[in-house]
């Protein structure tokens, strides 16, 4: 068995150079790229080089935002675990999730809806500008659908690529269809390294971090 | 946009009629089913249907072991965070994962190894039988398995599945031959949300959690 005696700081840049040979001669924008081979570097799956979907600036509005100290909402605790919470420190962000608060899912008992759904609630409530990034619950994209519609919310982005079969893929499309700007993963897959590795694309754009 | 309406208890398991009934005609011996079936649950991925590798006996010594206490290791916390550790803490189990330590980190700068490769030394020393999932880190099961063969650790069950394109294949096929029982995912794919899935698949499986 031979294994390649490289540094590990150099296995991300090799990693992203084979992705890059292997989508051959396929064009993106260049704000989109980075974001599309993170995530195939995250599942080495490259279906999202054609899954993935961006409303039109979406990524330079998420990155201004962030800038500016918006904060981050995820829908799992592994999707919060996933985010590379120094960096977006640096520039004065947060991660909150509220799935595991005892008072979330009080109030999604009594209501009979879901805790992701009372967790999306709590999140708006917020008083900075925020950023979904929701790698699970689809009943949580609907809630944002939701508020969005209604007024109620003005996210800076909503990253929606929860992953399953059952109403997975029509929570997508009413994000699309939301008015609020999106990165989505159309179709079944996705997932909460998914969302975390969208969020991270984004961060190491910022910090110009080597190589991609 | 037509919702179903269904209860979210009932998502679950109409995921799973779906994933059986995309599955067809083919047969896993019956421990190994609800491993397969979590996994595609987590990734809309059925190509996990062929990546899964078992070896002989591997869910139900992993079973015992849980059922006696035995702990699990994970090498990030993303894994740690995917663990159901209400069921597993039923059978007196914790989840550990030592790469965010400040000891670690010093000593692999020190020595020039990843933090990954410390953190599964750190591991092995603990006193109680282990189960090891690993998402992420090419370079914990190399440790693994360099362990392992130096007789210095004798895992219930590695869980071998990281994600990538450097190293990561190598690494899994090592696992295979090292005499340790495992489940790895031959190739590429894999992830921190995957080897979340195995070990709470084998929770499940336990608990006769309802319909899989």
């Amino acid at each position: 068995m031979e294994f390649e005696f490289i540094k590990p700081a150099e296995i991300e840049k090799r990693s992203f150079e084979i992705i890059t040979e292997e989508l051959g001669e396929r064009f993106f924008p260049p704000e989109i790229e980075p974001v599309i081979k993170r995530v195939i570097h995250t599942s080495a799956d490259f279906d999202y080089a054609d899954n993935l979907v961006f409303s039109e600036g979406a990524v330079q509005r998420a990155i201004a935002a962030i800038k500016n100290g918006a904060h981050i909402v995820t829908d799992t605790s592994m999707v919060q675990a996933g985010i590379n919470k120094k960096t977006l420190a640096q520039f004065g962000g947060e991660v909150h999730c509220f799935i595991a608060d005892a008072a979330v899912a009080a109030e999604a008992k009594q209501r009979g809806v879901t805790r992701s759904t009372v967790s999306m609630e709590y999140a708006a409530k917020l008083d900075v500008p925020l950023l979904f990034a929701i790698g699970n619950a689809p009943t949580a994209l609907i809630e944002l659908a939701r508020l969005v519609e209604a007024g109620r919310l003005e996210p800076e982005l909503i990253i929606g690529v929860p992953v399953g079969f059952v109403n997975v893929v029509e929570s997508k499309e009413l994000i699309m269809r939301s008015g609020a700007p999106y990165i989505v993963a159309r179709g079944r897959k996705g997932g909460s390294n998914i969302a975390a590795a969208i969020v991270n694309a984004l961060l190491y754009q910022m910090v110009h971090r080597e190589g991609f």
